[in-house]
């Protein structure tokens, strides 16, 4: 007699997935909010980051490129990059907003003119990045002696990475585009552990230094010629607000730093009415839930002190 | 006479390599543990992502498809996955297995059967996880004001990836798969910077926001409504325990942390002993080592007084 | 009468597209330091990484092979990775000295011979760094509980990743390569959120536990057998010195931590001239700046005091 085990073993087998694969499709039937089968009308995540592979190249075009660059040829290695671009973007920003106003979350687009009209205007606002990129870059340089060239900072430096995300995202944010932004700003932020909301307002030559673990909200405001150590948290203070109130209101949670502001790693500065003065200097690990006026410098304990703590 | 200097330089540029070459194969005879060769025998990480990447979508199929879904082809949806799914994990589980045994570190198994029921049993449990990531994704939407949709969350939130993997990687870890469930764990840390232990017992509706830095280790215990913000830590204490047999005994080493507690950014709670009471708030940057009882609102300091730290 | 509007549209859209080209190429005329179209002469980042994806198996060959290795096969499977990696290690660092002396930034090569130099010294350093390697291996099998093989460690702990990267880096950095090493680097910070930097000097046996939010500062000093845990900080303090003197001059900007220290999550150590002695340990979150004597024990505050911040 044949030993047919391996047959009904197989065909066990067969039958324990095929019932797998029937309770899986089942809990589809239910009414999860993750049930979403309406994947046409869903923009796709990774069109969205393959749009911003090409965006990113505009702006540091000889870093890209495989190939020398002059007068002659640059038109037309920035066209390789602005078509691409500007197709995947086009039918992602397509696809949120009809998806957005299929749910009654924003008024209903007419036409695709919405679409063609928040795509082109990123890459008419792409030559004002482009200045403001290249502060951010000469700004990471001159503050960080570990750097050895701008070059450098521009291949390597993770902050580069994240600010540039971040102030395409903002165009996008800012002209009303749903969805897009924050794929954008998360993409940056699982490759860099920066996390900058899209809706933050950032001012020029910003300076992130190592980056790991810094959080900036959505409403915070931050001046020109900050600067920011890892693990740095610009976040909301719980309140005690319907949270629903919140997302239609928006009022500012998120804290407004001004103009030379410097915060070193670990501090966490909190609420929409936490103000830090011009000038001002937070130091690591510091918590602050209150404003401090210009040229404060505030630190967890007077430096130098640790050794009281000693103990053998 | 001809100059072969290129010559000489590209032969001695080959002889150079030739010796690097042999000395490589050489460090291969000395007895490191990591010289293992037995590939064979051994999991391929790229094999147990793969299989994950297969996995994900049949939690959030609508978000992952690029062509409308409903009834009729969503079952046909759901085998595309599971079936590269199942074959990539039961190799794996196979392998993981067949080498843990060769090492002494679990009991032989007789065949494949082992792997093909953890396999099915992770497909099985997918509707019962599908229950909790919807709820998870709800809890995200519902405790951060700057989500604008369910949709958002499940397409950008780092958090949803984390949890994702875990309560992945847990099914398998609670079935005794050795190796695979940290391979998981460790690419969604990668990813997200959130490193959840696969065997971490977590309730539900967890809510991680932003996440960087958030460390949870392999004995912690986490309730029903749970909010975790960036850079906490749920660990252990150092111990004077010798480590081997922390490691065949596995006491409990990291903290218990109850229904409804609020753990704001960096705080650290240490020890298996440590039990945070239900509806606890943890303060940001709190260094905690013992337990604290119900309702609990634990600072580091009370808020609103770090501008006694001024100094101008 | 024919309603052209989609034609008008079109063309309007292409006209729209064009104009952004031509303000995107104009940018390039201004004098932004980011402008640099030289991409010839410039090292190309994913060439760098894809070297090191040659590079990682020469190391832990047995866990990236997907066929059995034995003696005889060995050489072979050797060969496989090192040839590619040479090329594109010398190709990419003959770039970055070429690029890096015409801007005067080093001294002007006379061949290739650097290039194929540099690469070559790597190689041969290999072994030694194999042996480095499989101590750091078994470091971190030792000290971690939650590790349940050597195995699981190299597979899936991001610590092997950090430290392999920056033992390669370090290796170039030491011979004078350019830009790669920190391409290297930043590499490995992407996909760990730990940040070494390839000038920092490490012993054996580095223990780094989760990682995230790690910093180690490009003048940093580790001794052998030391523990780090995640989101500590070995970096510089802030000094009234011109940038572009600390540049040319290199002083030591970052802390020296001796033999046999244990530095808990995030601690902060600060500055050149802080030294910790032999056998001490460093306490969560402690803020240090100067030196502490072998043997000391520091803590932000004693432990188990927390609950005297108790506030419900």
């Amino acid at each position: 007699m044949i030993d047919d085990h391996p047959m009904v073993e197989s065909s066990q087998e067969s039958r324990d997935i095929e019932e797998a694969i029937n309770a899986i499709a089942q809990s589809y039937e239910s009414d999860f909010a993750i049930n979403n089968l309406e994947s046409a009308a869903l923009p796709n995540k990774r069109a969205v980051i393959h749009a911003f592979e090409n965006i990113a190249p505009l702006v540091y075009l000889g870093f890209y490129s495989t190939r020398p660059l002059n007068r002659s040829n640059l038109r037309y290695a920035i066209s390789e990059c602005v078509y691409p671009a500007y197709e995947l973007l086009c039918e992602q920003i397509h696809r949120a907003v009809t998806y957005e106003s299929s749910q009654g979350r924003m008024a209903a687009p007419a036409d695709a003119a919405f679409a063609h009209q928040a795509a082109t205007q990123l890459f008419s606002s792409l030559p004002r990045l482009r200045e403001m990129l290249n502060e951010d870059a000469l700004a990471a340089f001159h503050n960080d002696p570990a750097a050895h060239s701008v070059e450098e900072v521009v291949f390597s430096y993770p902050t580069l990475v994240a600010i540039t995300a971040y102030r395409v995202a903002h165009v996008l944010y800012t002209n009303g585009v749903p969805m897009i932004p924050r794929i954008l700003s998360e993409y940056a932020h699982s490759r860099t552990g920066i996390d900058i909301n899209p809706g933050a307002t950032i001012g020029r030559r910003l300076f992130i230094d190592h980056g790991t673990g810094i959080v900036v909200g959505e409403t915070a405001v931050i001046g020109d010629d900050v600067k920011l150590y890892q693990g740095v948290t610009l976040g909301a203070l719980s309140t005690r607000r319907a949270l629903e109130e919140e997302r239609t209101a928006r009022p500012k949670r998120h804290p407004t730093i001004k103009d030379r502001v410097t915060i070193y790693s670990g501090a966490t500065i909190l609420g929409g009415d936490t103000i830090v003065g011009e000038d001002s200097t937070i130091g690591g690990n510091v918590w602050l839930v209150r404003s401090v006026p210009p040229g404060s410098k505030i630190f967890g304990r007077p430096r130098g002190t640790e050794t009281d703590d000693h103990a053998r």
